[in-house]
């Protein structure tokens, strides 16, 4: 191995980490709770932002730019917003340095550029932009909006994980203006089957889509609609969010609108996020012991190819035949890496490209030449194959295809094996205990149970799933009727 | 007109504050200084990003994303570059709010929840990248490294202008680190190149490459290159700008690497960044008392088709010739708008895209469809001719490119004609005084004089460029000898 990595049994929390720092996705910083995100990383997160800014676009949003800061006094006019995210921000209260006249070489805060008022670093953007939106919005000629943003947000968590956890990180997040409820919830529903799509299509992570609790819900919505994930030791995920907000944000930022008969209304708003949190989620669904699996449509390097050679010569002979191989890849609009560098031996090389994940390694030697072939390794499966250089290209493009489809089909399987219908509470806790994932029980539908089962069994409901089905029972804790199971799990 | 301008001769800074805002590129906020960037200015600035991150990444350079906090010890730790960011920072002082008890509903910041280590908001990067990249760099084999990040940074400016300079704003900023002061070197000059190449063929905007005097580097700079384009009021805008940092920030923050002969030293660096400032400098470039007027290759809608007719009988007709037409142009990958909407009147429309800057127009009635032809008006010349629907698609293809052509060649004989060589202070201060430009003008070298010039004459040097001539004279202040010429001007 290139890298020693601690193995899931040995400390899935260790696992996750090696993965995250060793496969290049990110490093620690040295600002609390925040990290730096490696170009690996990065171009992993590009891939997955073209993909989603375009099904954005496809569903008829635009892109814009609000400002990191929100006056306090903005920031506490949707009281229950405020009061959700009070206790997690970064807050700026100064904006000059001066020179500190005991410790020369050294600056400290200018007491005398004190700010009137506070500025909150945006831990979400619906104050700020609603009450821009109080400006652009006068009659029903002006709506819906539809306006997505790409930003960095902070939440200044106590306990922070890489990628899953930080106290800054980077998400977009959708904030749409409607003349009617009907509207903004079709809006709403649409943007979580754009998540869903999404995860499924793309990221190869299967979801379950639903609603929240009220004690779950996003702090100033109506309505919290999710997709959650499960993860390989039995958690879940949340994995996006889309948010009815009602009128809540139109009434606290006074954002009216005439309908054509010149009646006023408050606005009907929805916002609707996923973050950099989605590669955590990734991360936790393909994985294995041998590092990260990325799925080949956002994988940075769907190919690499490693040639094995001795001497200069062999060296030529295999560059020049697989110059036509990485050309023919690139039209092809295959994202392949050459490495022909000549500081690390080829066994180095492979379990380097394992542990990044890339979905296709080809080892090339001169035999190999001779016999018109190369060894095609595909990472989800760990084959070894010998494949013809005729039609190569062909036979590439088509296993891509084939690995994001197994991908998808082994995370499936994996979660629909790991939902348990429990009907006692010994059950529930056996099954939570066992880390064997979502579990579908019955709740009375309270808030105050829904609390204690989560205070005695550390676990949440995670939604209620959209496609629920009915069925009259009694609820785990407290035995009283139930009308359905609800979708419980231990989460991150 | 849709919206009444102020034109340039009436009161030029309020005609661009109009362009800005009627133009629909961006708004003021409730933040200080902060503006929002609306959806027509973003789309803009998505196409001016895509072109550049090509550039960026056809050199050699990946993306990577830091942390938005610099520590305040890290940021002290290159003192030239804490001295010229220190009087401008927003500070994070505390990581929590609480309930006002004085005031119902109201939050206030939490006394208890005070930082250890204040945390600044990043003004830029250098401080806290290089703090990381120790941890990147041990030897030879880890360079270069040649990273790029699209990030907001803050700088808490006491005069504001909407995208010239705003208290927060969007960039890139690149960060490299290299082997040999040669390598960095090159690295300034080539990403300076690009630069001047995205300005002049993306934004028809032509520039002065050139080095800055000591006393206008960025703080930390061994060198700052730079290229400076000229306004239509006769100022000079600073529109990008390369460091060559030498081992400035190495030594800072303890990065040395070993080379092959195990020696260690310090690594070489460079920075180099554009932001939305940029979008400033387009609009005062190109744009004239009817609107914007956007370059083809960046703007957002190129083409926009407004049907002229009465009745719903005609609207229809013309729809579905129209169709045709749109799906053509977007088969060839021109960005087309067609508004057929009838809440506004055909002028209305017209006087609306020209506001906006889009390059073409095509005006279609019953009468040009019979004679087989479409109006057509460009933006730049206000031309407006009859053109067959034969080939219209090529026509238009055609025109996007001349008009491109052309708005570089006016703003650049706008430029040359506004470049101007004086020998005496009188002439030096009346070429000021009726805004005609860029100045040559002999100048002794030294700091102070540079100084006296800036009080005395409002003016500042820009550069000295890089294709100078070396020519004796006199300095036009103190007399004393130069050696050659240096561009002035007054600037945002």
């Amino acid at each position: 191995m290139a890298k020693e990595l601690t193995t899931r049994a040995q400390d899935y929390s260790q696992w996750y980490n090696d993965l995250v720092l060793k496969g290049s996705l990110a490093d620690y910083s040295a600002v609390r709770g925040c990290m730096v995100i490696k170009p690996y990383g990065y171009a992993l997160w590009e891939n997955m932002q073209a993909a989603l800014d375009k099904m954005f676009k496809d569903t008829g949003h635009e892109n814009a730019y609000f400002p990191l800061f929100v006056p306090k006094s903005l920031f506490e006019a949707e009281e229950k917003n405020a009061e959700g995210f009070a206790k997690e921000c970064a807050i700026v209260t100064h904006y000059r340095l001066k020179t500190d006249p005991n410790n020369k070489g050294k600056l400290m805060v200018d007491p005398e550029a004190k700010l009137e008022e506070e500025l909150i670093v945006r831990p979400t953007s619906e104050a700020i932009i609603w009450n821009t939106y109080k400006t652009w919005i006068q009659s029903y000629r002006d709506l819906p909006i539809l306006v997505n943003q790409w930003a960095n947000v902070v939440r200044w968590e106590m306990r922070t994980r890489l990628f899953l956890r930080t106290a800054e990180f980077l998400w977009q997040e959708g904030h749409t203006a409607h003349a009617t409820k009907d509207e903004a919830i079709a809006e709403t529903v649409k943007m979580l089957d754009v998540y869903a799509d999404f995860a499924e299509n793309w990221m190869a992570m299967p979801v379950i889509k639903g609603v929240k609790t009220e004690s779950e819900r996003f702090a100033g919505a109506e309505d919290t609609y999710c997709i959650e994930a499960l993860m390989q030791d039995g958690k879940a995920l949340q994995a996006g969010t889309s948010h009815f907000l009602g009128q809540n944000f139109a009434k606290a930022f006074d954002v009216k609108f005439s309908d054509k008969n010149n009646t006023q209304d408050y606005v009907w708003a929805t916002s609707w996020g996923v973050s950099t949190r989605l590669i955590g989620g990734l991360v936790m669904t393909h994985s294995d012991d041998e590092g990260l699996v990325l799925p080949p449509r956002i994988a940075p390097v769907q190919v690499v190819i490693v040639p094995i050679f001795k001497g200069d010569e062999q060296k030529a002979m295999i560059d020049e035949k697989m110059a036509v191989v990485v050309a023919s890849f690139k039209a092809a609009g295959i994202r392949v890496k050459y490495d022909n560098t000549d500081n690390n031996r080829p066994g180095w090389k492979f379990a380097e490209y394992e542990l990044k994940g890339v979905p296709i390694r080809i080892a090339v030697g001169p035999r190999d030449l001779e016999n018109n072939q190369v060894e095609l390794a595909r990472r989800d499966t760990k084959e070894k194959t010998a494949i013809s250089l005729d039609g190569l290209t062909e036979t590439v493009a088509a296993l891509l295809l084939e690995i994001q489809s197994n991908l998808l089909q082994r995370a499936t399987k994996y979660r629909d094996d790991h939902i348990t219908s429990v009907d006692t509470w010994d059950d529930f806790i056996n099954v939570l205990d066992n880390n064997t994932g979502f579990v579908l029980a019955h709740w009375d539908g309270t808030a105050a149970t829904e609390e204690k089962i989560k205070d005695q069994a550390k676990a949440t409901i995670r939604c209620i799933p959209l496609d629920n089905p009915l069925e009259v029972g009694k609820c785990i804790l407290t035995g009283n009727p139930s009308k359905q199971r609800v979708l419980f799990a231990r989460a991150y």
